[in-house]
């Protein structure tokens, strides 16, 4: 992806709509806004402008630049944001990563929380850097409204918090449309390919997503949206 | 990927898994196994060298096909197979894509339809080719489990059937957790970026799935995952 590197103080969103969410959400975080000589002169460019002077954001024209910073064709505006940390609440629904290695992945269930309002997204490392460009765009920008925070084991996340804990797991005894949702709740997903081990089962109430047994197991990024909608969709 | 034509009349499962896969649901399509030197000489491998050696099979030992036929590391088996079409039913449950244009989520939806015993997925041009090798790792092996069919136009496949039409629209006027779900059904799912146009809220019962505004939509298999859990979960 470009010339992204992990321990970088900065990352990049690769495309207009994306770079106009970060200007939007995250704007104290922008610090310069690449312009390539193919984007059109349209609404879009004209709001990016506009916020880049108000907040005094360098816009830097320059085709070179745009293709050393993203692989993907079309890609005719990158914004440059430093990294942030975020606080998570302790006491609020969370959704709980253990291992995810995909940023496709992870960017799809950023933008899932941020779609029904899940505003906590805690991380157990090792694990796949947020701020990897592609977990960025694939979360459409939606990494902007949602709180992460990284933990090196789920024991130290899970010695701040009183939550009811739900893993999500093959071995899980309830099925995901017959519990009984406690509020507030931590969702815990296991890594794509080995998912959630044993010792899961002693965390709280394991639950599984029933299915036929064509398949091992559900899309992670599938499993985490088909959970996230269940417990919230009282509230829609 | 690698050396896969579009045109061509094979296609290639890249992974030992999915190899398998492949010889356990459609050993007749089938022609050829290609195994790196790298690979372990282990159970997966003497199931797949059992089956090609029962079915006349092909196996061929060769470092540089596997890497000229795959671009990911730690691929140590691939198998060829023969494109196949298949017959779709009319008069059952059907998921229904209107040109999905990403092969991965093309790929997950299949999983999910297989998990969710949803056998029959349409699509409708222009999209996705199905068998690229990208479509085939992502479903996990599941696509040899739907049975699929390409269509010119929505209209071509909705004059052969009297399924209840469902489609998936931001515009949609019913909440997909308060539907009345009437089988047989079609679910219906627009492309990534536009999505359905206006002229499918003619079509059926438009459904949204209800979210928060901080996100414009949510991701494309993460909607269809959804969708088809919320229409099949009384059978699980």
């Amino acid at each position: 992806m470009g010339v992204y590197e992990k321990d970088s103080n900065v990352s990049y969103t690769l495309g207009t709509t994306l770079t106009l969410e970060l200007l939007i959400k995250k704007v104290d975080k922008a610090r310069r806004v690449y312009i390539h000589s193919k984007q059109d002169n349209n609404d879009t460019l004209n709001r990016i402008l506009d916020i880049c002077k108000s907040n005094n954001i360098e816009v830097v024209y320059s085709d070179k630049l745009i293709n050393k910073l993203s692989d993907k064709e079309n890609c005719f505006i990158v914004g440059e944001f430093e990294k942030f940390d975020c606080e998570i609440s302790y006491n609020e629904n969370t959704i709980c990563l253990v291992n995810p290695s995909n940023a496709g992945n992870l960017g799809t269930i950023i933008r899932t929380c941020a779609g029904f309002n899940i505003k906590n997204l805690v991380i157990i490392e090792p694990a796949v850097d947020i701020f990897n460009p592609k977990v960025v765009r694939a979360s459409m920008g939606a990494i902007f409204n949602v709180n992460f925070k990284y933990f090196k084991s789920f024991d130290e996340y899970k010695k701040n918090t009183n939550n009811n804990m739900y893993p999500f797991m093959l071995k899980g005894s309830t099925s995901l449309s017959k519990i009984e949702k406690k509020e507030p709740y931590t969702l815990i997903f296991g890594n794509e390919a080995t998912g959630l081990n044993d010792s899961y089962l002693e965390v709280g109430t394991p639950i599984k997503i029933m299915h036929s047994n064509n398949i091992d197991s559900l899309n992670l990024d599938n499993a985490a949206s088909i959970a996230v909608y269940e417990f919230t969709k009282k509230d829609f």
